[in-house]
């Protein structure tokens, strides 16, 4: 491969502010450039996304295809020409969805049950081989469930009804406000004596497609069984109750939970030629929910990683410092990955100057966010400028990742990229979640942006502040 | 409909400079957030875009379509509340493309012609009930055109084949280096004796799917027929050029032009409170190709300016100056609405303190574009600190649009609406420009961008500088 070294005048859409051009070395420019252009051209980024989903598609922690993707994520480290490429074994939950998710408001007369689109939540125990029926208590948060107490919960099955706030311009916000009920409602309705918990997708769609994702139980409460529903089923649900408040539902799911089963992260580095024990970790996880392909999350960030670090290599020489590519196992359903990953000494750890993990989809990038306030942005003023000269977005306030959050209580400063994320939460966790819904240069663009971000830092002549160790 | 007037700091995402939020009253925060909020829980953009498109897909300046596209403009701009709804009538080309288009590469031997996927230019002759045949000259640039001359070229069949450069971030930049293909090549090629010109379509796609598009004939030149082959059929083509240079291409078209039509500019208006015979124009086209549903290009363009005048009527009190609302005939293929609307008298024109264009896709907004250099980016600080606020882009340099382009030689300023624009040339005047490409969350971001655009300008203290009127 052949990068041109020219520049383009043309990519100069958004203005710097005055004085800052200066800043930037000709050469990280031109660098930056080149592997902003052989991205878009070479569409490298989305062939990798194809290899992955088509290997290994709905890559839950624990099964086979989980397996094949961790084989298919070391051979292609090892195919781009990343170093030192290894396994580090995890040990992850064995949850298994099943076959049968039937749920359906019982007829009140002699008709017939009408079905409900449902996936059972990710860690879910099942209804034990039979079904379960019961009423419905309909609430929209948990302030309203506590209210209605133990006597109008005791039995029944809690209905949380929690519309994702759509006039929210940015979709990660409406997520973290609607995602309690699906990660938690189990638990609040158990401590209240319910029986069975389902959920309104946590979506930005309307459709009738179910969204999965993690739930979780707590030592000492009662394991219910919990699934969401499709919005289109929970708005049925709802109006259902409105005329029938005394209906009863009715919940059979076969998923259960196996013994945890070995699987690894996945880790492949560009040495440093200066200072290769110190490391920029650039990291999504491997893994995915079953339902869909995963493309968007996080076969994207995957893709991005991998394509990044394609980029540093075949545009020139090695940056000072290593940049080290972590593909995460188990994100989805329990973090074993990040955590093992950073179960290290603490001199390894602080031998991390920075940490950057993509795992937002494979849209148009609007930059990096990072965590640590106004200090630790400014500490990223060439990245900036260099995200602003190529129209790549900027280094804003907020930011990280799940995998990545481990590492902050030792210091190590982190970095999400960010995307145009509106298409996001319409696929996310469901069967939508397919490459036809990526886009090649969206996705070529994250890669280089990801690739600016590594080795800007890591070729630098210094490294950001560390986050306080007090943490998180 | 209500919107409350929250203030919502989850929609701080991108920091301000110091100092720079003070500048911004607590009403015009309010109201754009409003505006903002209802945009996006609303959903509203999408529904008018489905209303033009079911009522007027490929709504070519002439045809019925295109009338009815009318009726339906009017009609909206009345149900919103618009003022002063009228019509300007504008006599437009009245091309058709009739049934046929026929490309094939003729076979040697016995065997049968192989098809290429085609459409004739908007513009085009046709190739006069007959098929027209002839030894291909394949060129990549006017320039390489030239050079050959007119003894390579006399009685051939020129064929453009001039990829699209897919390593520019920017892909309106990518456009621009290729349309020329289109819209000369066939005065190009008839000057050097050329019979008919084919095009590879100007496109970002690499599909089986041909991108038609505006051609352009000049006087004293020859009309010869003008065509553009997908992608895939350009490639083919030039494959078997390079096995068998002396083959021959068929083509046989039976597009043709008609005499002009009688169509209309739409115009409606939110009269100004205080001084209404200031005007901040938004608009965008009515018109579209007659493949594919125009609803990118440019039904998107329409239901921002729809939208984002009823977004500042339901939002709270007239601006002090007028927004009006114009949707442009026949933008596509010459352009007739634009010249027409901006011939009126000097007063007039010097009572437009802005025009406002949207052409560009109903993607993510990134801000506006303006014309005029640095001092007249300066001039739209508060735009650019609002669009800042609610992440909606920012304020840089260039832009405007083909429409409202006639109204520059009279100093007004002009601004285009920018967006995340990747996927944009893969749709753009092919079948593919469908409703299922847009989605409602961007495409009410855009409208929600326009509106505050127009509403702070509109509402604002001062007015722009002019554009030189030496113009253009």
């Amino acid at each position: 491969m052949t990068i041109p070294r020219i520049w383009a005048p043309l990519l100069l859409i958004q203005s710097l502010l005055p004085g800052q051009s200066a800043e930037i070395g000709e050469e990280l420019r031109a660098r930056s450039l080149a592997m902003l252009q052989e991205a878009l051209q070479s569409r490298n980024s989305y062939e990798l996304l194809k290899g992955l989903v088509d290997t290994a598609p709905g890559r839950l922690a624990g099964t086979a295809a989980a397996g094949a993707a961790v084989e298919w994520a070391e051979e292609n480290m090892r195919a781009i020409g990343l170093k030192n490429v290894r396994r580090q074994p995890v040990l992850v939950p064995r949850w298994v969805r099943g076959e049968v998710c039937e749920i359906a408001i019982r007829s009140s007369g002699d008709g017939s049950p009408e079905a409900l689109s449902a996936l059972a939540l990710g860690g879910s125990a099942g209804t034990g081989g039979r079904a379960l029926s019961g009423r419905v208590v309909e609430v929209n948060s948990f302030g309203q469930l506590r209210a209605l107490g133990e006597d109008a919960v005791k039995g029944r099955i809690v209905f949380f009804n929690h519309p994702f706030d759509l006039k929210l311009r940015n979709t990660f916000a409406g997520y973290s406000a609607t995602v309690p009920a699906r990660s938690r409602g189990a638990v609040e309705a158990a401590q209240l004596g319910a029986v069975a918990v389902v959920i309104r997708s946590v979506t930005t769609a309307s459709d009738d497609h179910p969204h999965t994702g993690a739930m979780r139980y707590q030592r000492g409460v009662r394991q219910i069984p919990a699934a969401a529903l499709s919005v289109a089923a929970a708005e049925r649900l709802s109006r259902a109750l409105s005329e029938r408040p005394d209906l009863e539902l009715s919940i059979r799911l076969d998923c259960h939970t196996l013994e945890p089963v070995e699987c690894a992260n996945v880790i492949g580095e560009i040495p440093g030629r200066e200072k290769p024990d110190q490391i920029v970790l650039i990291g999504a996880h491997l893994d995915s929910w079953d339902v869909g392909q995963g493309a968007h999350d996080d076969g994207a960030g995957v893709a991005h990683c991998l394509e990044a670090a394609r980029l540093i290599l075949e545009s020139g020489a090695p940056p000072r410092r290593t940049v080290r590519v972590v593909l995460f196992a188990n994100e989805e359903n329990g973090l074993a990955g990040g955590r093992a990953y950073a179960d290290m000494p603490q001199d390894q750890l602080d031998s991390h100057i920075l940490a950057i993990e993509t795992d937002s989809g494979g849209f148009a990038p609007r930059g990096f966010g990072v965590k640590g306030g106004q200090p630790m942005v400014e500490a990223f003023g060439t990245l900036d400028q260099l995200l602003r000269i190529y129209d790549l977005g900027q280094v804003v306030q907020g930011g990280g990742g799940a995998d990545i959050s481990f590492l902050e209580p030792a210091g190590v400063p982190v970095m999400g990229l960010r995307v145009e994320d509106h298409r996001y939460f319409d696929l996310h966790h469901s069967i939508k979640d397919h490459i036809r819904e990526v886009h090649p240069r969206e996705l070529a663009l994250g890669a280089a942006a990801l690739a600016v971000a590594a080795f800007s830092v890591a070729d630098s002549g210094g490294v950001p502040p560390r986050l306080p160790s007090a943490g998180r």
